[in-house]
């Protein structure tokens, strides 16, 4: 599960072409809903190399609606590299040429993991609305289970934005010596009244969508798809600031009058629509669905009296929280609270407020101030490891 | 079309009980589309006293979903009174001991005025997707056809919230000469993308309903709820701050674990399928429509080199802008580019920051400080008619 060598004519700061794994997980899992799955698959990339000692490896969590492609090609026909290409790489913040760098689409997904859209072997068919409901902490135990099959018993760091950095959280309270390093980017202790009222609107979007068959749309030849179109459009609002919308689009009409139709009259609708179509070719509802709800559930201090401190006191890694200025769904005062609660807890954490224009898609971009801050993150992490591989 | 003497068992500040008037309007209305209506209705309350020189007239235009019930109750069963009751009546802001205050049902609305759930008289059907998609500037023309039926020549003011303000706004620049006073409330220029986008998503929701059926679902015995509850979900989390549906609803489960299911888990989920529910049992979605759009078309500076300033310079009016700092839907700096342009016209604008807490919807609340202000305008709104009546 090694890098392959970077063919040209990629960049020489790309991980190049990259061929997704399965990989089977015998190993019962028990979740949080009480049931309990035989065994599951995840689909895996790898960059970089994994050293002998298993000390520099680096699990990548990834959000609402990423999967494990964050880095390099499938193909050389491919226009657009993994998700976060611009963080991966020989010479970018997470180096392949010192870290092993593992992405995951994790389970419920719908891009081969074991997930509503692949096969339930007890009852022959697609899992669909029969896949349980998971829940953050769910991800973390398959992901350790992942982390036993690779022979990692510790990651030199997680890493994540949005739900990806809640996965982070919860990885070092529920496994605190399984992880030296946390950076948790563009996250939030818990889901806010608010936030929860988007994700619910775009559940009521694909729920009632006629062609939700009641989450068995596969069987009638169909996707919901005007559902989960209105959810990701839903979606992308919250993504984005107010002044990047008005900066990208203005709100100018397009012809200097109005049409008096439905058609396109405003560039954001063109965006909205396009946004929400090529979702469809390429997303599962069901998934979507479960996503959304281990979002809502995430709340890693309700086991703790509601006090995160309290959950924290238990973890050992040393933190970074990165929150963004202009990022409205989580905003740097979630991110906060999040600090505020690991120093109460007497946690190592650094903080860095990135000055930014995007909105929560911010994460995501090659923002110079970000990067930096991550390289000095990883920095740290590297030195961890030692010259030599070996954890110091 | 005096207001009615106040019954028991009504508060001595009420205007009791009410009865809507249908005002037939037989002048022929030429709208911005380039279609002209031959005539329409308009669904008309009326609270006070037109004096004898018709000088103490107040326009009360309503906002996206509002209509002409403004003040007291229909029925002394009726459990709520009109929309803006804290504000009308006598001793409140809007004093009807002095002031003739009128409250329409905009056209294309769906609370008995001309509209798309309205017999259109040519084609023997009922309007629906038939009926012109109107514009700010429409229903400012409908409402001056109205003003001249009921004998007013110049409004004394014209006051609105949000939509309702875009519409006092216009009033000033198309008809200066009618209105002395305008009362510009948690309104905005225009709108913004991210105004546009949330409207779009709930058209879209709309459109793509199977029962919308082109807008003819009428003749199908149907309505689509899905999408115009969607809509009106989507509709409430901008009308409501953060900090108060986390205060209203905070974001803790019902129960103290997760159910694993799609009920209702949250409060906010509750109160939001309510809202949409109960929207669906009293709104039109074609007028859904027709009011988002006529919001997106909103743009009084379109006609004079995208400068609102050029926009007002013709403005006769004495205004007052109020906004409100939780309200993120019009924030406070979008009033202030209204206040801004105002005074680089040259016109008398005074304007006040309504500290609050609930968001968009505090402009229907009786906040003391945003009542004080209300009554400051009002005041000189009076000193302008004078003791006696007549205008001084």
């Amino acid at each position: 599960m090694n890098a392959p060598a970077i063919p040209e004519p990629y960049p020489a700061d790309s991980v190049g072409l990259v061929t997704p794994q399965r990989v089977a997980i015998d190993t019962p899992l028990q979740l949080d809903c009480g049931r309990t799955l035989a065994r599951f698959d995840l689909t895996v990339e790898t960059y970089g190399t994994l050293n002998a000692t298993a000390s520099n490896a680096i699990l990548v969590c990834h959000a609402l609606s990423g999967d494990h492609h964050a880095a390099g090609y499938h193909s050389p026909a491919d226009r657009k590299p993994g998700w976060w290409d611009n963080c991966i790489g020989p010479g970018k913040p997470l180096d392949t040429r010192r870290f092993f760098v593992v992405s995951l689409n994790n389970l419920g997904g719908c891009r081969g993991s074991t997930g509503p859209n692949t096969f339930n072997p007890e009852s022959g068919r697609l899992w669909g609305p029969d896949f349980p409901l998971l829940t953050v902490r769910d991800w973390v135990r398959s992901q350790a289970l992942l982390a036993d099959t690779l022979g990692i018993e510790q990651w030199a760091a997680a890493i994540g934005g949005s739900l990806g950095g809640m996965q982070v959280m919860q990885w070092t309270i529920d496994l605190p010596h399984r992880v030296r390093h946390a950076c948790v980017i563009a996250a939030a202790p818990k889901l806010s009244a608010q936030n929860i009222a988007f994700n619910e609107i775009a559940r009521q979007a694909i729920l009632s969508d006629p062609e939700f068959h009641g989450g068995r749309f596969y069987e009638h030849n169909v996707v919901p798809s005007r559902g989960l179109k209105l959810a990701r459009m839903l979606g992308h609002i919250t993504y984005l600031s107010d002044a990047a919308m008005r900066q990208r689009f203005g709100s100018e009409l397009k012809l200097a009058a109005p049409a008096f139709n439905f058609d396109v009259e405003f560039e954001v609708e063109s965006y909205l629509r396009h946004q929400g179509q090529s979702f469809v070719d390429r997303f599962d509802a069901n998934t979507y669905l479960l996503m959304t709800k281990a979002l809502d559930y995430f709340d890693p201090a309700r086991d703790f009296g509601d006090s995160l401190a309290e959950a924290l006191r238990r973890a050992t890694a040393r933190y970074m929280v990165i929150a963004f200025s202009s990022d409205w769904r989580f905003s740097p005062a979630r991110s906060r609270e999040i600090v505020r609660a690991l120093v109460e807890a007497g946690r190592d954490v650094s903080y860095a407020l990135i000055d930014s224009q995007l909105g929560h898609d911010d994460f995501l971009m090659p923002i110079p101030e970000y990067h930096r801050v991550l390289g000095a993150f990883l920095e740290r992490v590297a030195n961890d490891i030692g010259p030599t591989g070996a954890p110091t």
